[in-house]
C-alpha cells in the first residue's frame, strides 16, 4: 500500500551542492552538517563523491567522511560513484547505497567525462553490477534530461532509451536530473508522462535546478503525475560558481515547505532545514539563495 | 475569439515594487524606466499611486510622473487610487486607468487603512462611480486573498463576497493579491474554481509574490486553471524592507520565460525586460532577486 500523501526528500547538498564550491568546508564540518540534515528528519543523504580528487577538489575528503561519519538509524548514506575504483573507495568505506551518473546528451558526456554514451553505459553496468553483488542499492542520475548546453534540445526518445537501460543495470531509482534548470513544467510533464508508461513512477525521482525560477512549478508538476521522490539541497547550494548568486538546486527547506502547502507529507523539520542552511551559509561564506533562509533572517513584517 | 494561449502581462513594478523601497528614485528615472517597460513590449503598467506622499514617499511625484509621461501607443497607464482626493489627482494627471484595493482581511484593512471593510467598500464605491463617470476603467486588487500576517486563513468565502462587491462596483478585471506570498498551489486552485463559478476567468488576475519561492508554482497553478491575467514587477522588486534579499513580487522577466515554456504568447521582449531589470538593479544599488536578472550576470557556463 502506497500513501500518495508521503515524499521523500534526497538530500544532495554534501555532493551536489558542495562540489562546485571555491570555498573549502572542513571534513570535520561537512560531518557536522551531514548529521544536521539527518536530526531534521532527511531520510537520504548523499555524502559525497567518490570521484579523482583533482576532479573535484571540494570532496576531496570522501573517504575520511564516508568512514568516520556518525550514522543514525533509518538514514541511507549515499555516494556518487564514477567508476570502479570509485567503487572500491565507497565499499571500503562501507556506504549504504550507489549512485551512478550518466548524461542524456552524447557531446556533455564526451565533454564532461570524456567517453561517449555507449562506453559509459558499458562501464556504468559493470559498477552497478559489483555494487549489487555487495549488497549495495544502486540509484541512477540521467542528467541533462531536459535540456543541455552543447546540444540544446533533448529527444524524449533519448531519455527513454537511457531509462531503460539505466534500469536493466538493476537501480532502483532513477533521478530525472534538469541539470542547467531549464525545463519548464509542461516539458516536465512530457518527459514524465513519457517514461510513466514503462516505469513505475515509484522508481523515478525529479532533480531540479532553480536555475530559471522554475523549480518548484515543476516539482509541483511532476507531484501533480504522482512522482513523490524529489531531490534537494539544503539552502539551495548547488550554484555555478561562473554565475554570482545564480541559484542551483532547489532548497530543501523550499520543497518541504511546497509540500507543506500541498498537504503531502515529508517528515522533515523545516525550522531544523532552515538552520541547518543558516549554518552552511555561514561556513561557505556567501548568500545563498533559499527563500526560507531569506526569510529566516527577516527583521520585521511588511504588510 | 479568445486565443487561450494569449497572456497579459500587468507590471506593477513602479508602484507595487517600487513603494516600499529605501532608495529614492528620482523622477526622470521613473520616466525612463516606465518608457523602458512599455520598448519591451509591456501593454499595461501601473506606473505610481495617489496616496498621501506622507504615507508612501517614495512615489511622492505621482502627479508629476503621471503628467510628463511620454505615453506610448497601445500601453494602458494605470495607477491606485485610495480615496476620491486621490482620484481628482489622478484624473487631473489623465491616467488611463484607475486601480482600487482592498483586503480580503478585516484586521488588515482596519491596520492598513484605519477602516473596517464595510466603510473601505462604501469609499470605494463612490471612487469607482466616479472613475467610470469620467470614462475610466476600474481595476480592482482584492489583497490578501490567501492569508493574511494578522488573521492566517482567509476565508474563500469572504474572498467571494468581496469579489462580488468590487465586480458590483463596476471594475472590469480583479487581481487576487497573495501580498505575503503564503499561497501555496492547491490553494491558488481553490480559490480560483470558487471565483470562477460566478467570474469569468478573463475577468481575474493573479498578483503573486515570491516570499517563500513558491511564485512560478503558484501562477502555474492558475494557468492551468485558464487564468491569462498575471501581476508581476520587473526585476521582482517590491520585496519587504525588513526582509534583507527576500523575494517581493515575481519578476516580471521570470514571469515572461514561464510562459515562454508553456507556449503562451505575452508580447513581451525577454532580453529588453532583463536588461531592464539590470537597469532598475543599478538605480536602486541593490541586488534584485530576478532570476532572470541573476542569470544575466554569468561569466561562464556549469556544466
Amino acid at each position: 500500500m502506497t500513501d500518495s500523501s508521503q515524499v521523500y526528500v534526497r538530500e544532495v547538498g554534501p555532493r551536489d551542492g558542495l562540489q562546485h564550491e571555491q570555498t573549502w568546508l572542513d571534513t570535520a564540518d561537512k560531518l557536522n552538517w551531514i548529521e544536521q540534515l539527518g536530526e531534521a528528519g532527511l531520510t537520504y543523504i548523499e555524502i559525497t563523491s567518490f570521484v579523482s580528487p583533482s576532479w573535484i577538489p571540494a570532496l576531496a575528503d570522501a573517504d575520511e567522511v564516508a568512514r568516520t561519519l556518525k550514522k543514525s538509524p533509518g538514514v541511507t548514506y549515499a555516494a556518487l560513484v564514477p567508476n570502479r575504483k570509485g567503487l572500491e573507495r565507497a565499499l571500503l568505506a562501507n556506504i549504504d547505497e550507489v549512485a551512478i551518473f550518466l548524461s542524456a546528451s552524447e557531446t556533455h558526456n564526451q565533454k564532461n567525462i570524456n567517453a561517449d554514451t555507449e562506453s559509459a553505459l558499458a562501464r556504468l553496468s559493470r559498477v552497478a553490477e559489483e555494487a549489487r553483488q555487495s549488497g549495495k542499492a544502486v540509484r541512477g542520475y540521467l542528467s541533462m534530461a531536459f535540456g543541455c548546453p552543447y546540444e540544446g534540445k533533448v529527444e524524449v526518445d533519448e531519455v527513454e532509451r537511457l531509462a531503460e537501460r539505466l534500469f536493466e543495470m538493476g537501480v532502483t531509482e532513477l533521478s530525472l536530473g534538469d541539470t542547467i534548470g531549464i525545463a519548464g513544467p509542461k516539458q516536465i510533464e512530457a518527459v514524465i508522462s513519457r517514461l510513466g508508461r514503462m516505469i513505475p513512477l515509484e522508481r523515478l525521482a525529479l532533480h531540479p535546478h532553480n536555475t530559471y525560477g522554475t523549480g518548484l512549478a515543476n516539482i509541483y508538476a511532476a507531484f501533480q503525475l504522482g512522482i513523490r521522490r524529489f531531490d534537494g539541497s539544503t539552502g539551495g547550494i548547488g550554484g555555478c560558481p561562473y554565475a554570482r548568486g545564480a541559484s542551483g538546486n532547489v532548497a530543501t527547506e523550499d520543497l518541504v515547505y511546497l509540500m507543506q502547502t500541498l498537504g503531502a507529507k515529508t517528515g522533515n523539520d523545516l525550522v531544523r532545514l532552515t538552520s541547518s542552511a543558516q549554518w552552511i551559509e555561514k561556513r561557505l561564506g556567501r548568500p545563498l539563495p533559499s527563500s526560507q533562509l531569506q526569510l529566516s533572517k527577516e527583521e520585521g513584517r511588511c504588510l
